[in-house]
C-alpha cells in the first residue's frame, strides 16, 4: 500500500466529508438541495476551493451516486448466507433492496431516478458497473434457478433474461410505489411484500431452466 | 351550466394558461424547475398577482398533479375496447401506463415520486382519486380474471389483492427504470415488455379465482 502523503490524507478526508454532507442535504432535502455552496461551508472551505476536490457539481453527484449504490450494495449483502440455496439468497437480496429503500428513500430515489436536473453518469462510466454490484446477489441466485451457468444476465437467453428483468421490476416497483407513499391503503406491508416474492420465486422455480411461460 | 361571467372565464383562462406553462417547464427542466417567477412571467403577470390563481405553489402542484393524472387516465383508456376480454382490457391498459410514462417522463415521475421539495399531497384530498382512476380499468379487468365482484380493490380477500399490487408493482417498475434509463442493455424492450405482461396475466388467469400460489 503506498503511503499518502499528509496533504493527500487531508485532501481524502475533505472529499469523505464533503459526500457525508450531500448525503444529509440529500436525505433532509432531496437531491434539489444538494448545492455546491452549502456544501462547501459545510465542510469550511470556499466554493472556489471545493472545485480542488471535484471538478464539478456533476463529478461530485457521480461520487454521491457510487457511494449510495455501495451503500445498496452492502445492504443487499448483509443478510444472505452463501451455503443457502437460490431462492433463500434471492429473497435475502430482495428483502436488503426494500430495507435500504426505506432506510433511506432519497438516497434510492437519487440513484434510481433522473432527478438531477441536468446531470447525466458518464456513459459506461463507473456507476454502471456499481449498480451491477447491487443487483450481482439476487441475478446470481437467479441464474441457479433458471439453470444459467453464470451472472452475467447479458449472455442469457432472452426468455431467461425477460423473468430475470420481470422479478427485478416487480421487487422495484413495490419498493418504489412504497417509499414514496403509494401503498399507504395497505395494512400489512410486509406480508404483502413476503407473499408477493415467495410466489415470484416459487413461479421462477416451477417454471425452471426448460420452463415455458404457459 | 351556470353562466360565467367575463371576469371568470379570464380567470379560467389565466390558470389553464399557467398549467400548460408548469408542464413545459416540468418537461424541460424536471419538477425543480417548476418555478413561481417563471410561470408569472410566462403568462404575463406579477409573481404576487400570481397569489390571486393559485394559493400558493403547493396549490399549483396539487393542480399540476390532478391534470398530468388526467391526462394519464386517458392514455391508459385510449386503447381499452370495452367488450373485449379481461386480459386483453388489462394489457391495453398496461401498455398505455407505458406510453405515457414513455412520452412523458418528467410527468410520470412527478405524479409517482416525492420529487418536490417539501411539497405532500393533501391527505384524503383529489390526487387519490385522481390515481384511482389511472388505475381504474386495469383493477376492473384483474377484478375480472381474479373473480372478484368489483373494481374496489380495498374490499377484496387480501391474496387477491396481492396479486393485484403485484401485477401493478411489476407494471411500474418495469416502466420506471426504463424511463428512467436503467433497461438500455436490453436491445427489445417492447418484446420483453409484451412477454412479462404475457405471462403476469397468464398466471393470474392460471391461478384464477380460487388459484392458490403454489
Amino acid at each position: 500500500v503506498p503511503t499518502l502523503t499528509r496533504r493527500e490524507q487531508q485532501q481524502q478526508a475533505l472529499r469523505r466529508d464533503v459526500l457525508d454532507a450531500a448525503l444529509v442535504q440529500l436525505d433532509e432535502g432531496g437531491p434539489s438541495s444538494v448545492n455546491w455552496r452549502a456544501l462547501a461551508r459545510a465542510v469550511g472551505v470556499s466554493p472556489s476551493t471545493l472545485y480542488t476536490y471535484f471538478d464539478s457539481l456533476d463529478a461530485l453527484y457521480t461520487e454521491l451516486i457510487l457511494e449510495i449504490y455501495g451503500q445498496m450494495a452492502t445492504e443487499v449483502r448483509r443478510t444472505i448466507v452463501a451455503e443457502a440455496p437460490p431462492a433463500a439468497r434471492a429473497r435475502e437480496a430482495m428483502a436488503g433492496y426494500r430495507r435500504f429503500a426505506k432506510q433511506y428513500p432519497a438516497r434510492f430515489t437519487l440513484v434510481f431516478t433522473d432527478a438531477l436536473p441536468g446531470y447525466a453518469a458518464p456513459a459506461g462510466g463507473p456507476t454502471i458497473d456499481a449498480q451491477v454490484a447491487v443487483m450481482t446477489p439476487m441475478i446470481e441466485a437467479l441464474a441457479e434457478l433458471l439453470g444459467e451457468a453464470n451472472g452475467d444476465i447479458e449472455t442469457w437467453s432472452a426468455p431467461m433474461r425477460s423473468r430475470a428483468v420481470g422479478a427485478w421490476s416487480q421487487l422495484h416497483g413495490f419498493v418504489s410505489l412504497e417509499v414514496n407513499h403509494h401503498l399507504v391503503w395497505i395494512d400489512d406491508l410486509d406480508a404483502m411484500f413476503a407473499s408477493m416474492i415467495d410466489a415470484m420465486l416459487a413461479g421462477i422455480s416451477r417454471r425452471g431452466p426448460a420452463g415455458r411461460a404457459d
